[in-house]
């Protein structure tokens, strides 16, 4: 099994004077930080301090892009034309890419937030935007995502990299799906449970679903959430039981 | 004298739904086009068309850069911070580019819009955060702007290119100063005079102040307003006179 | 028949320096003007011209009320909570009665605009936003919409007065749906035209659909769209051919 | 002297899914919520649960209207043209009050925010914007704000009544003007200090200053900060001490 993981996390969600999650204590755990790009979140200001950030701990900097709506956080499905969504995805890109690089980073992949990540799973038009607008970027970027989603077929038809991710503080259905916020379960909080089915993930390629059984996954990367009470614990615990197991946290990318 | 000069207008300024010149009338007949970026107009939509309609007809590209203000098209100084506009003026030349890229093109050089356009006539701070974003973009990347602005005298500290332009179709007190835009005389909208202005300008380095006295002025670039009734009149003239006095017009960059 | 029928007209479309319709010229012809509120389109200043525009001709004020969609100009869904909607649309609705105040008018009725007008036809969820929103705001204001929408049957039975309209410029199915726009016959943009349907709407209750058959429809008030090209000359058209059949232009409110 | 004494505090700072302050535990203590109204923060639904909560307290609802700068938070100083200031500013106003009215109050007088409120200490137009926008909204409609300052002087002259505000968690200078954030004890973060401070203002109309002398002050309303560590902590202190002195913590309207 594998002996290296990513551990993901989304990064730089406040705007102006807003802040979110506790982003320095993060970037210290995590491998990949995704860093919202000012259409969801994050103004340029917010952008750069999680750049720099990122960079200077050696972590990943990736693309947190979503659909252009601030009041909503981006939780919000937008019908956006998708040649539109192209280009504002383009947009997002961009912008974070200069600041990244005035950071001394730069933009390494790829990940959609909320309502958009949502969404790819299984509208077509937005699926193809984003693998079109980063094919247009840089072919060689990869996207992380949901495995079985339409993102990863246009991906694969487009022979961009497309790199699953599993999310061990989430309780998991039978079928593989993730279990509505409102099922027993479905949301897990004890570090060392997280801890635990992290270690599970990467060493056997299993975790265990909200009925017990055993479902398998190959994931390229772990999603921790930043913005929940006790994330920073969570990740903190994730990575000692990771280590001690023998798995060295690194960057997929 | 110079026998080629560079005609620049402001284009992609409208936003989503909203539209402002006739771009691909005043494309035909410029040399370069500073195109928003979405901080004072420029949807991702507007910019791509915008960038690809360049492209197309070999019109050089450059960053438009403004404050935060839609709702006043940048026409209104804002106080920012000068590290948080720096912050800014990266997001939106990233985007730009990236735009541009998609397009075929790229952005080739940097002019503030604006109010930003003025204050930094005078304001150190933002004149600094000007010269400091393009320098840390690509310090090769020139800027176009006031000769005698502070915007000049920082791009000469930090090596950047600054590239002095004149404005044809707006009085010019005999000090070198714009008239006020009250001022008898302000504002030209014949076309024959103001391409009669060009080509003297271009032939002679010379223009006519409000009060007759003739004035010395070497610009790099001819700026045409795009967004005045008879802007495409006017574009259409300029461009004859000077091809018909032999001078080319053609990109400073 | 009715002797007398409203003309209701969308107008305030622009943003900042952003302008789409002739508003003055609209004002002329119509009895009814929705005027964007700052969600889809329409700054304060824009909004205040257009209702100083109406209030000196005795034109009635409705909130034209959007999703928050700027760069979309409002013609985009977007899966916004129901609850949160209501908020979105009470923000709306005491924004521009403050500004219609301030020019000596009110606003008397709501109207939807763009994607959730499209969206209440038959999304429950912000049918009933709309109509709750309206209710608390004053109990005795109408709605105008489509007869058969959701909206419609909320406000049944919330007691609100719902006024149908109808679309004169566009064309209709047999069933007394709109055609789709590329669908043959669904834009109207002959001046003598529009007018005659407007004339027999009003005076037998019946328009003409796009197979030749008559359609019964008793609507109060006739929707005449501003930002077409022609959109004036249709409007004075129409204004001309009723009042010549006897038919007087007067606000339903 | 006193016997009762409004509490002041900006509250509903929040936008979206972001938040600032504690708003449930600042309503226990004081008696007027400064409300943010969507310009500098304060999207629909933040505001309306603010209103709620500050009508189930009996905590008047002021209008805590800003330039529009979401991100910088009303913060920088906008160079709006008073005109549109106007429009802006009866905007945020009305928005605010059909939110209240909902939620069973009412806007029951206006505050400036951040750097709108500084500017209005020395800024004629837009000392006169605002004192115009409330005047032409309801000229009833008491504000709040600094003696001394161009908004009381205009306030004065339109008929308008202004309460003069105080900051006890703030040092003042000999002269009576707020000391600059870097002098030493400008910012006062000890509750008990603070409480000491509001009691002598209240009970004696004196204030010491930084260099230890007595200002004489004779505030109508005490502000409150709420978006400091220990905010809570201070307004509670301050609360009970005034009780303890006998003073009744009142809204001033």
């Amino acid at each position: 099994m594998a002996t290296t993981i990513d551990l993901n996390c989304d990064l730089g969600e406040g705007f102006g004077a807003w802040r979110v999650a506790d982003d320095e204590a993060l970037l210290d755990t995590v491998t990949a930080a995704n860093i919202a790009c000012g259409f969801h979140a994050g103004d340029p200001r917010t952008m750069r301090r999680a750049c720099e950030a990122a960079v200077r701990r050696g972590v990943s900097i990736g693309a947190h892009v979503g659909y252009r709506d601030l009041a909503g956080f981006g939780r919000r499905f937008l019908d956006v034309d998708p040649d539109e969504l192209v280009d504002d995805l383009l947009y997002q890109l961009g912008a974070l890419d200069a600041i990244a690089g005035t950071a001394g980073g730069e933009v390494r992949y790829v990940k959609a937030h909320g309502a958009l990540y949502n969404a790819i799973a299984t509208h077509d038009g937005h699926a193809w935007a984003v693998v079109e607008a980063v094919w247009r970027y840089d072919p060689q970027m990869p996207v992380l995502g949901q495995p079985g989603s339409r993102l990863f077929a246009h991906a694969r038809e487009a022979g961009l990299v497309a790199v699953p991710e599993a999310f061990p503080d989430r309780g998991y259905l039978p079928d593989g799906l993730l279990a509505p916020r409102q099922h027993p379960g479905a949301v897990l909080t004890d570090p060392a449970e997280v801890a635990h089915r992290c270690v599970r993930l990467v060493t056997e390629g299993r975790i265990e679903a909200v009925d017990g059984s055993a479902l398998e996954l190959r994931p390229g990367s772990l999603c921790l959430h930043g913005d929940t009470p006790g994330a920073v614990a969570i990740a903190t615990a994730v990575r000692s039981a990771l280590v001690l197991a023998g798995v060295q946290p690194r960057s997929f990318v």
